[in-house]
């Protein structure tokens, strides 16, 4: 049996004539990766529903095993590939991506509907995040380099502790943003800075984007000198998804997307003979709390969070999908969140999975008793869908785990909160979120105990200002605690980002001849 | 059904009746954890094989629900808690055990006779890591604090990334370091460091020696105003281990020990609701190369090595279980490395349990066609056994994976490898191991080989020593790529071990008064 269907073989192995196998969470979870891909891959145009340009393939099993294969083979020659010219292919990839932009954009819109201006930033963030680790590897930091000479009567004399690349590194691209968490995005480049060799898997959203882009990336690299294969692209379903996760040589994952599909690969991971490392970046329901010195006048921060809700229809891991508030402020802060969420739109979305699952998670929510639910006006067409807001008390949160599911889009769940016990054992009973946010005077009892409530569950915590818009910088946690990542201590936006595809090694006693030639490259 | 109990249900799950289920590898691994702690827990006399003194009952899941209870409530309070008072304790505790040096020795000793000088030492470096880590979380660097202003534009002003304690972490001690890696060892002092509450589980093989160190931290901890509950001990099996790793309020695992144990502790946690990380630190071969530069005498290479091998009657993570070296020297080494072996001994193991394991090791591989097994000469008395020296070609050990299975104990494969080329195939196709070690001349091309060969696949890579004896440093790494450790990026020695038990988180935008005071007290 070829390895690379091990894990398929595994989700339908003997208990299939056992029907309790199926009612296993972890079971459960594999099978929500079949109903994607079994069709060409196609774009479609999301304010029409209708799709156009050429048809994917999906990469089979034997593409699969053939393209990491080559990667393994990138992975060793990048071990004699010096610092400059990996970071030329950086900077190299970045040129002609933004060379490329007024085309990019214009296709990319045409497959997603995100705007073309919106699309215009985007590539700029992209491009930006190549020439920052492209910078960030020419010094060496992300080595992180010690040295010790040990005490006399220590079992070693010398020790010299560095960073280096995990090995090949398998990228599932995200739908909501077809450049920066795709194909060129964060994952990608800080995985070919570490010295990584990097398959990405398409996202079916946006397959003509995807194949421009990586086009692109080949041409570039190979230009400034970088191993054939150090960067490839595949397209596919969750069968491939499940090969390129299966296959031995694999080192590393990272994904952006929802919580069924990152925890799908980290179970593949997980029922690896050698698992790996997943770096899934999931869902969030981005937590805001308004303490009632905030609330004296609603008008501002239901502005800010009108626009934060529905900023890309929506389709944001941050947008903020849960807004607690002491009773008394609830009806007048509603008010004004209607009043300027009905200023916005159309909203359309992406696909045709992710406006189906809107509906679906709204008609489900409107069932729940207690809830009351407020959607905007929308037109039919395409992948069209109302902003809805979602008013619930805490008692019925506490009791229905569909509002503390994330929905996808421009709609929001708005907790009436009774008072501080209250506000803490809603937190203290929360999952992980990436992001959560405090509105209030510092001194306000409220704000304390949203900061200390919220500091244990989430990866940022943002004061006064909207989750939506995460800062590429040095200082940037994009991560957090399960369900928001599989990996609580990495960040997949900043510099740290890199983090996750580096692996540390100690050299003991190593004559500088025998140390990797970076350390004598950068003078570290 | 208490969520406690949760692992327990799924393995015996309605797949129970299916008997594919239990082929299924994943299952074969868990049902290797039923195995030991059935009988109540006393201890042994590895010498005599004879229990003695008091039994430890095994913590029921009610106790184990009660104990992790315990420690997030201790979690909620060093919230508070001022990093001089953490860093006091610490300090306290290392003293306390300091003063119990002589006592502790001579139980411990009575439990695992692996002498008192051995495990005099062994106490100064526990007490030494206690104290490393004080000192460590007094300068704060832990922390990895980052500012930035972010430029006009940017979603926020200023970002704050810094780390915060992980949540409760369960440790499983080791068997042969009853005090390096057990109840006070590196995982119990950096996740304390780290501001997270603990629970060890203490290893059957020495359970008086882990409760007499238990008493005196709690006595230590509670002296220096730490919180209650801020370290526990519980005693059990394999039960107790499941019931821990499955409480939901656990946040982290550390362990030393089995590939097998390691890896079930891995599937219980990917199996949660909420995965949580596994530092499981894990079996290893420890791949030795000898050049031919190496090998012109080679007496001296061959003390070391025999030395090396029988420490601690060979029962290191570290100990060199596989020696690879050019055909034409293998006689000659072999003879050194055997006189100088049977210069060693008594060799008397830790268990019952490691005490069969290595003889039926040394059964099987007797079994293999093509492979000269040597045994020196051992007493028949308690867990006293032979040490082993196994011949082989790299033909046979390429066909045969019992040879490339840690035998835990004083026995090691010798491996005759035809040229360079051979090596490079067998250094290609290794999975993890912790270190590697190479002997000979820079220039020579199977010192250049072994470098290149083992870099990818050690976490510790050691010229012209041997790998047994891992500093406790700032540049140390011990770890290493799967089966090594579950968690390739992090370390179980050295200051880097707290990274294990922290989680970064980001601040936009909040008021000094509104983040953790550790800041203000450090003046980070």
């Amino acid at each position: 049996m070829p390895t690379s269907s091990l894990f398929v073989a595994q989700v339908s192995s003997g208990c299939n004539s056992c029907e309790e196998t199926f009612r296993h969470p972890s079971m459960a979870r594999l099978m929500l990766l079949t109903d994607v891909g079994q069709a060409p891959i196609r774009s479609v145009d999301p304010r029409t529903g209708e799709p156009f340009g050429p048809s994917f393939a999906d990469a089979t099993v034997e593409d699969v095993k053939q393209v990491v294969g080559y990667a393994g083979a990138a992975a060793r020659e990048l071990q004699g590939l010096d610092v400059g010219t990996l970071a030329e292919g950086l900077d190299r990839a970045a040129d002609a991506v933004d060379a490329a932009s007024h085309e990019l954009t214009r296709l990319a819109d045409r497959e997603t509907a995100l705007g073309v201006d919106r699309l215009t930033g985007e590539v700029a963030r992209t491009t930006g995040q190549m020439r920052m680790f492209a910078a960030l590897i020419r010094d060496g930091s992300h080595l992180d380099v010690v040295r010790s000479k040990l005490p006399e009567g220590a079992p070693a004399r010398t020790l010299l502790r560095m960073n280096l690349p995990i090995g090949v590194v398998g990228v599932f691209a995200a739908s909501n943003f077809p450049f920066a968490f795709s194909v060129a995005g964060g994952d990608t480049a800080s995985a070919i800075a570490a010295g990584c060799p990097v398959v990405v898997k398409a996202h079916y959203g946006h397959p003509q984007t995807s194949q421009r882009v990586a086009d692109l990336l080949t041409e570039a690299f190979a230009q400034a000198g970088l191993p054939e294969h150090v960067f490839q692209l595949i397209h596919g379903g969750n069968e491939t998804g499940r090969d390129l996760v299966g296959h031995p040589e694999l080192a590393a994952v990272g994904f952006t997307g929802s919580i069924a599909g990152g925890r799908a690969l980290f179970d593949l991971s997980a029922r690896r003979e050698a698992p790996i490392p997943v770096f899934a970046e999931q869902g969030s329901l981005n937590p805001v709390v308004l303490a009632p010195t905030a609330l004296e006048d609603p008008q501002s921060v239901a502005s800010a969070l009108a626009s934060s809700i529905t900023l890309g229809s929506g389709q944001f891991c941050t947008k903020p999908g849960l807004i607690l508030l002491p009773s008394d402020y609830e009806t007048t802060f509603v008010e004004a969140l209607r009043s300027r969420v009905e200023e916005t739109g159309p909203h359309i979305l992406l696909t045709e999975k992710i406006f189906d699952g809107y509906r679906a998670a709204l008609d489900r929510i409107g069932q729940v008793l207690g809830v009351d639910v407020w959607t905007g006006d929308y037109n039919a067409e395409g992948f069209s869908v109302p902003a809805a807001i979602i008013r619930v008390d805490q008692a019925t949160l506490a009791s229905n785990d569909e509002l503390m599911t994330e929905v996808f889009g421009p709609a929001t769940v708005v907790v009436s909160v009774h008072d501080v016990a209250g506000l803490q054992e809603l937190l203290g009973s929360m999952g992980g979120h990436l992001t959560g946010t405090v509105h209030g005077a510092s001194q306000d009892p409220w704000t304390r105990a949203a900061v200390s409530g919220l500091a244990p569950v989430v990866g940022r915590l943002i004061y006064g200002g909207v989750p939506t818009g995460v800062a590429v910088d040095i200082a940037m946690h994009h991560g957090g605690p399960y369900p928001a990542c599989t990996s609580v201590q990495h960040t997949s936006v900043g510099t740290a980002a890199i983090r996750r595809f580096l692996r540390p090694i100690a050299y003991q006693d190593m004559p500088t001849e025998l140390l990797p030639t970076v350390l004598t490259e950068l003078a570290l």
